[in-house]
């Protein structure tokens, strides 16, 4: 297929190089210039702007950072004024979202895609960049179901698992934002319980091995429990800063629908503490430092 | 080998079988006597008070609900004035406490015990009582290293897998508290996200099933989320009455360590709620229904 | 002095007749018309849109419910187009902004007057609409020093106090949200400190007095107290549905410069459950219900 | 009158010297015996153990540091197992314990007392060494009315006003650790409102100025939030590990009554942490700095 991408980042340019190998052409778009100029691929043509992205491709892949930097490629006019995303899209169109974005932003893109008869789909994806090369991305998708059934190579060419969870887009990002709300829980969850067995004599290394094989048998407890015990934050596969991002996209959906939520509440401050101390680039797993800092046992 | 067993409550009836079934002879012990009286065994004998099974037995088992119940069978008379286990214990005799009591008991048991020649080894148990029947408990053991050894069959016939994780017998609590503090961390983030889900639209049997075949992969995630998701409340498997036990087990340690633990308020104050509306002896699961009427999705 | 007057709420209309008592004319515009209309008085001319107030007085102040509504008077074009406030409003004239709004909004417009040679003053005021009908309110003022001075006359024929606390107009905004959030905190405090002196026996309406007489000798918590124990909800004074959106002020603030603030987030999901028991209309200290149901004391 | 009174410390001693004052005699013990000793006065005797003490005094006041102490001098016996208190204590006589104690261990003095046909009155009192020694405290009592009467002298010589609060002794203790739990509420938020408002570049201390005026009016905010913005934690009146001991004695009476207390649970951590950072010997109002290092304004 020929495929429209927009956003090279950390997450995007490992995803768009899986296209390629699975045999996609793509026409490709990237705020900073250099990293789509690093494709020399014949298959690969760079665009001068999201619209010009949207007016040669009639599935457009968006990977971006948050809610603003979707929001200015769907809306914004490109260099020279050349016409926006939203109205070089042809009818029929597609727009696959694949950015973490928030639940009320997923169904304003449907409805305005809507209006223009343009079809819109949401699909993030649980995954780092280390999973995106490998493609072990698991891909969340909700849309239109033969929609759905048309995009399923693409999906396949970036994880190793395509979840379809509903008609309406919002819900892939609400399965998303949720599932990132479950990492930081435990992670918090993790790290208390480490300050805990620490600070009483224990070795939190061998209780987070014994935990794990009698309770929870999860890879993630191990990844995220070892990260925070040994420190691993560089190289960042996801900056805390972007972590923040995430628990106020929970808590946002949470207060649009009237749902306390005193766990999202507890890791925001986490985050935010962790900025003040000035580790917003650090993996979000440094957020774990920060019982062990309220208990003396780390320096801030 | 002889062995002493006192406490034949959900958790101690099954591990006192699987004993027999491996072989072992028991001198048992129960405050109330029909649970004991049960046991049609030429290798059962049922003795009148905790001390008398330690007069008869050079290792003994304890299974018992809490810090108060495990006190009072160590220190005090029987019947009849009967002399208590900690004296009629011999020198040499080994005290195996498998009940989740606090790190402070543990330690104080280590003391009093030591002072008077006997071995004291704490092996707390991760599993529920199907577990227990079905010889798949998690043990978690701590003390003298050799005294272990001797002791690994009896283990074995009680669980799948054996973790050794010290020489001071209070390791193994720390572990044990510790563990728990985490599957409550775990049904209070799935229940929060759950919430959610559920408000804004989503389905949470279908959110659970996504997220835990694309991060967690863990059979704890799994069972858990679909008791609170099913309200499987009942039979209790282990009393949500137990579980505020449990977690200010978790408090306390912290407290004597000065450590901060939020999630442990949090979930203490779900306990808390949750009998204040009544559901006591339901499964501690049910601890998972608070987010949810929060939200004004369920009725208390 | 000739001022205009955009916000005839439940806080605005009680504070424009005040201006008239003390001899000010005004122009008035409120969004839904019949309120302005009520106005029958030779000192009051009603305007059709925010940018006929702002092109017919060099003062206007604003009092409106949220950032919302104050960016769409200040922003928006009126009905048949009619240019909006930022543009009509002279060069040299004075916006009083006494919403209270957030501390981003505030920075925003001081500086796009700037931009336009218009000047900005914030002055969000304490106090309720029966303060603001009974001259009581406290108006908390940030801007230009000789600029406040020249309005000192108006917001003296608002309040008993005017409280100067900066040259920029967002600290004012800042000191009012921070006081917001104060009152929160002691409303949950107190009510916290209810459930537990009625569910221990204790009679929560001694305790108050006890309290207040011993410690705190504060007719704030006299009055906030006495309203949750009375549940003294109607006529609200304050809705609580406004009420998330003061706490939620105070968290963007937090979140702005890195603060944890887990009191924040503790009211902030208060609100929350007293919305989701459709609790909103009420007066905002019905969210010292909350912890009386969580405890079982009342029901939702 | 001839008054018993059993613990000269920070608060004990000034409370002793205005019973003094006021005329009555007093036969006085303190564990550590130099304090005792400095009584050079003919109106004192000095006992050699509590129980001396009670079998000397048909009234003895108890003001002691936490539950422990108060339990050793009521049951232990003294040096030369001299025989307890409460066996000295004569038919008719009566204990009135002042110290903050839990409710719990309000209600079993009550009944071991009554059982010996001994009086049982709790007097909790409100104000630092500093309103000790200059007759300002506010005294909570709770007891047999008659009895009450008699003893009212002895209160007034001790502080500025009596609340009485009903016949069963717990409920003073109840409403002292009640109002502890208030105090420590207040503190944090005001240090959440200081950090909030310092990090967005206004003066926490016009801050408090301003919300105490327009707001609270209350001497106990200006009081409390003076000393954290100007660190006022030395000398101590009020040690910050003792502040633990009165959030967890609220604690404790919401465990037994089954109400949630999130604000007593942030509170607690914050007393944790403090400890963690070695601040125990500081005054309690040290806890606001928590929130001042967690949002990287203080350094720990």
């Amino acid at each position: 297929m020929e495929i429209g991408f927009i956003g090279l980042g950390n997450m995007g340019l490992p995803m768009a190089k899986n296209l390629l190998s699975a045999g996609h052409r793509l026409i490709v778009f990237n705020r900073t210039k250099e990293k789509a100029a690093g494709f020399q691929d014949a298959s690969v043509q760079i665009a001068e702007s999201p619209g010009e992205v949207a007016s040669m491709a009639k599935i457009v892949l968006t990977m971006l950072a948050d809610d603003n930097a979707l929001r200015s490629v769907v809306y914004e006019r490109g260099l020279n004024q050349a016409p926006p995303f939203l109205e070089t899209l042809p009818q029929g169109g597609v727009h696959v979202s694949m950015s973490t974005v928030s639940v009320s932003l997923a169904k304003e893109l449907a409805a305005v895609h809507a209006l223009r008869g343009q079809a819109f789909v949401s699909a993030p994806v649980f995954g780092r960049p280390d999973a995106a090369a490998t493609k072990k991305l698991g891909v969340v998708v909700a849309g239109e179901g033969t929609l759905i059934e048309t995009l399923r190579p693409v999906f396949e060419a970036l994880g190793h698992t395509t979840f379809v969870v509903g008609q309406e887009p919002y819900l892939a990002n609400l399965f998303k934002i949720g599932g990132n709300f479950l990492i930081m829980g435990a992670i918090e969850a993790l790290s208390e319980a480490f300050a805990l067995v620490k600070k009483n004599g224990g070795d939190p290394e061998a209780f987070l091995k014994v935990v794990n094989a009698a309770l929870f048998h999860s890879p993630l407890y191990e990844n995220y429990g070892g990260m925070v015990l040994h420190e691993r934050f560089e190289p960042s596969g996801f900056r805390l800063e972007l972590g923040l991002k995430d628990v106020k996209l929970a808590l946002e959906a949470s207060e649009g629908a009237r749902v306390p939520l005193p766990l999202g509440g507890l890791v925001k401050d986490r985050f935010l503490m962790a900025l003040a101390f000035g580790l917003g680039q650090k993996d979000w797993s440094a957020l774990g430092l920060m019982p062990l800092i309220e208990a003396g046992i780390k320096k801030p």
